[in-house]
């Protein structure tokens, strides 16, 4: 695959079931969603949310008419480092069968480009622990893993 | 100190320069702000941004008159997790010499009945490895360090 075949586009509703695919075909995904009929009204609740707020939005990497990869990003005011506006990351995920042929890395190009014209003079994100193929990979593109990423559930 | 004697409220333009004094005073905040006149204008621009996104907020600490503490608090709509909303918390600071008194559990309970309140089930932040102090207060508190964070400088 040639990255140039690649095209990135910002989500829209009906991508709603193939994003929820991506998320759900994953190591720590597979446990966590649930694409049943019944739940694609509560991923298309939350798609809405994302999509009025104009400081987020989910960027698409399609091969052709295929959707191969996804990134949410939300641009974070924010008053430290002297007011530097962040750009974070969220629910990345390249199509199972399309790792380790540059698509991650041109999603993050594209996803850079998005936070510098809004901005951004830093970009965020976190990685599960029991990830160690992402972090290998953000570790190569330049991310500095200086920080500890703490969740707490509600 | 007792705790009732602590008021959260949410922050307001008027409060910018003493925000910046409290990030400034940190062992790292000291080398990335300034709370210079000239920079006081960015501090407040960015300030307008958070205040004016309805999905942010600045809680503050008081006592009395005097802010002991502050959080930023961003509620961050997600796909992932079956559509779950996320209050991701940034800028945590307590006044030096209110340290260890219980003003940061004070805030991080408000923060959690603030995004409980605007339908969250998770939180998430993320803390400089070289404060080990912090991580100590997180893990504490129950936030459950599974994550490596992240940082790219644009």
């Amino acid at each position: 695959m040639k990255n140039h075949e690649i095209r990135i586009r910002e989500a829209n509703k009906t991508d709603v079931p193939r994003i929820v695919e991506m998320l759900a075909d994953d190591v720590l995904g597979k446990s966590r969603e649930q694409s049943t009929p019944e739940l694609n009204d509560v991923y298309v609740h939350a798609f809405n949310d994302i999509d009025k707020d104009p400081n987020a939005t989910i960027l698409l990497a399609c091969s052709g008419e295929n959707i191969v990869g996804c990134m949410q990003i939300n641009i974070l005011a924010n008053l430290s480092r002297t007011g530097t506006k962040r750009g974070q990351i969220e629910g990345v995920r390249v199509d199972s069968v399309m790792r380790g042929q540059g698509v991650g890395a041109f999603l993050m190009d594209a996803a850079i480009d998005y936070c510098k014209q809004h901005g951004c003079g830093l970009m965020q994100l976190t990685t599960d622990a029991r990830r160690p193929e992402s972090a290998k990979f953000y570790d190569k593109y330049g991310f500095v893993a200086s920080h500890i990423g703490y969740k707490l559930t509600l």
